[in-house]
C-alpha cells in the first residue's frame, strides 16, 4: 500500500510513540487521528485477542463533551433512546440519527453527571453536529472536545490486568459502568467497554502528556497475561457481529437495518432528531437487512477497500459491505447488506474485481 | 513514514488508478478519500506548478448539493458573505462559520442554478452540518453528496491546455465563474480556480466511471506544455499565503484571524449563522491574528506533523502551524496564529522538538 504524509491536520495519539516503539506497521484515518492498525503479525494479534488480552491504543475514539444546564436535554435529544433511567456514571449504547433516521455515528454515551456528557464517537463529525442542533435550539451548552484517549484493553485475561493495576472493585463494574480513578496520578475513567466481544476495559486518559506512561504501566501489568499490542480487530469485530459506522452503513442506513433497532425507543419525546422518522420507518417496514456471508473456498482474500456487489438470479440485491479470513471459521466471511426478499440459507454471488464468488447468507453473529 | 491500511470507510478517487499508474508515492485522508501527495520528485512537481503546468487530483473536494426551493435561503444562511449578487454559473469563495463565528470550512460555493448550489468544500463535515442547519430551520431542501469529482489544472500553461481541449471560450472566463461542458461525451463543470496562485482550472468530473478516461485527455493535450502530476502543493500555498482550513486553523480561528475579514459582510441578515457574533469579534477587535514566519538557517526541515508552540521573551505568544522550505526564497517558511500584540519585523523562538529556532515575523504572502 501507500505512505501517509504528514500533516498537522491529521494527529497524532498520545500513545504514538508507545506504538511506534511496539513497532506500529500501519494506520487509519478515524475522527482526524492516526489509528494504529497492526504490527505485523495479524494472526498472533487475533489470536492473543481471543486468548490472552491485547492493548490498543484507541485515541482516536474521541469524545464530544456537553455540559451546562441543558446537557441532559441536548443528549436525549441527540439519542433515539430512552436515557431517562441513566444513571451517573453508566455508558449507554446510541445510535445517532438524522432527522431522516439514518445513523450518522454510534457512540457509547457516558453519563458523568446530570450536567456532563461524553459521547465516545466513531469515525464522524459529531462535534459540528451537536452544536448545530445546540445552538439552532438554543440549550445552554458548552460542547467541546476535551483531552481524553482511551486505551483499550481487550481479551479474557483483561479482568485479572486491570485488577493487577486497580484492584478488584473493577471486577463488580458492569458492562458500560464507569468509574474515575488515577494510577500514578494520571487521571482516568475507567470503563468496562470495548470495540470486540472478549470482554474487557478501555481507560479514558485524562491528560494526553502521559499516554507512553499509561501504555508501560498496563503492558508491565499484563507480562505475565501474555498481553501485547493490537488494535481494534476486524477478523474478530465481524466473527461477532459488532457494527463499523461508515463501512457497514451508508448514506441511507437507518438502525433498523443493521441489528440495532433493540437501541431505539420509539416513545421518546418528539424532538428527539429522527425519531418521527424511525416510528415510520419501524411500521412500514426496512428494505435491507444485514446478514453474514459466508464465501465458498479455502484461501484467505485481501482486506476490502470497497463494497462488492451482491447478485441473486442475476440482479443486484445488496452490497458486501466488510469481509475478512476468520480464523475460526477458516473461510471468507463478511457482511451483507442486502434486499429483506433475500433470505438466510440462501446462496447468492459476490462480484469482485469482476469475478463472481459464490455465497451463503447466515445470521448473525458468526461466533 | 506509515502504510495505511486499506478500509471501506476511505474512498478511492475517480482519478485512483491513473495516478496509481503515474507512480503516487504518498496520500493523506481528507473527506474520507485518498488525496495523492506526491510523486516521488517534491522539487520537480513544485517547478512544474511555477513554470508550467501540474494535474492534480482532487476529488477529495467534494460537493454538498443543495437544492430546492429554499437552497438559495440555506446557502445564505451558512455563508457569512453576501451572496444577492452571485449569479447562476458564478463562484465564490466563503468561510463558513459557526454559532460563535469559528471558521468550520472554506469552501467554493459554485451557484448553478437559482434553486442549486454546490459547496465545493475543504476538509470537514459539511453534509451534516448543513443538513441539520436545515431540517432545524424547516427549509424545503435536498442535501446530499453527488458523483461529483475535481481534476485541477495549475500553473501558467493551464490556459493553453484547457483551451487546447474545450475551445477559447475558456479565455474569457472569470476567476471562480464556471460553465457546464463536456469532453468526449464526459460530462463536467469547468472553472477557473484552483488552490495555487499559479493560475488554472478545475475540471469537476459529474461521472465517477470516467476519471481515467478524462485524466489521459489532459495528460496528453498538455504534453507539449511539460505536463505532469501533482497535487495541492504545500511550499507554493504557503509562498503564495492560502488557508489550509484544520491545518492553520483550531477549534477557535475566527475569519479575522486568519485574513479573510473580506469575505464577511457583516450587514447580512441576521438568520445568517455566526454573523451576530462575527460583528462583536470586529468591534472588539481580534486576539490574533496571521503572519509569514522566517526561520533562520538554509538547510530544508522536515514536514510538520504538528503545530510548534512560539516564543517571545520566554513566553508563549502563538502557534507555527505550518512550515515549509520554500524553493523560491531558499528558507523555512511558515504561518504564525500569534497575539496581535507580536508584529511584522519582530524576531520570536520557534519550539521544534525541543529546540528553540530563531525566526522573523513578516506580512504574507511571501511570493
Amino acid at each position: 500500500m501507500f505512505e501517509i504524509t504528514p500533516t498537522t491536520r491529521l494527529r497524532r495519539s498520545p500513545f504514538f510513540n508507545a506504538t511506534v516503539k511496539e513497532g506500529v506497521k500501519g494506520f487509519l484515518p478515524y475522527n482526524q487521528m492516526l489509528m494504529p492498525t497492526g504490527y505485523g503479525d495479524p494472526e498472533g494479534e487475533y489470536w492473543r485477542l481471543i486468548n490472552d488480552v491485547a492493548l490498543w491504543d484507541v485515541a482516536v475514539e474521541r469524545q464530544v463533551e456537553v455540559c451546562g444546564r441543558d446537557a441532559g436535554k441536548l443528549a436525549q435529544i441527540l439519542s433515539p433512546r430512552d436515557l431517562s433511567k441513566c444513571v451517573v456514571n453508566q455508558g449507554k449504547y446510541v445510535a445517532l440519527c438524522n432527522h431522516h433516521g439514518t445513523i450518522i455515528n454510534d457512540p457509547i454515551l457516558l453519563k458523568l453527571a446530570d450536567d456532563r456528557f461524553w459521547f465516545s464517537i466513531a469515525d464522524s463529525n459529531i462535534l459540528f453536529w451537536a452544536r448545530a442542533i445546540a445552538a439552532e435550539r438554543g440549550l445552554s451548552v458548552e460542547i467541546r472536545e476535551p483531552d481524553v484517549s482511551p486505551l483499550a484493553i481487550q481479551g479474557p485475561k483483561a479482568d485479572a490486568v486491570i485488577a493487577g493495576i486497580f484492584g478488584d472493585w473493577i471486577l463488580d463494574l458492569k458492562y458500560f459502568w464507569f468509574r474515575e480513578t488515577q494510577i500514578e496520578g494520571i487521571p482516568l475513567m475507567l470503563a468496562r467497554s470495548g470495540w470486540s466481544k472478549q470482554g474487557g476495559f478501555e481507560l479514558y486518559l485524562m491528560d494526553g502528556s502521559r499516554g507512553e506512561q499509561l501504555w508501560n504501566i498496563v503492558r508491565e501489568a499484563g507480562q505475565p497475561y501474555n498481553i501485547g499490542p493490537g488494535n481494534p480487530n476486524m477478523c474478530e469485530r465481524i466473527e461477532s457481529g459488532l457494527i463499523s459506522w461508515g463501512s457497514d452503513t451508508d448514506d441511507e442506513t437507518n438502525p433498523f437495518e443493521i441489528r440495532l433497532g433493540n437501541y431505539v425507543d420509539l416513545d421518546v419525546d418528539d424532538d428527539v432528531i429522527g425519531i418521527k422518522k424511525l416510528r415510520q420507518i419501524k411500521k412500514q417496514g426496512v428494505k435491507r437487512h444485514q446478514l453474514g456471508l459466508v464465501l465458498e473456498g479455502d484461501q484467505p482474500m485481501p482486506v476490502h477497500s470497497t463494497w462488492y456487489d451482491i447478485y441473486a438470479d442475476g440482479s443486484k440485491v445488496g452490497s458486501m459491505t466488510n469481509g475478512v479470513w476468520s480464523y475460526r471459521l477458516k473461510r471468507n466471511i463478511g457482511y451483507a447488506l442486502i434486499a429483506t426478499e433475500i433470505k438466510v440459507g440462501q446462496m447468492v454471488e459476490v462480484c469482485k474485481d469482476g469475478q463472481m464468488l459464490p455465497a451463503k447468507l447466515c445470521a448473525l453473529p458468526f461466533c
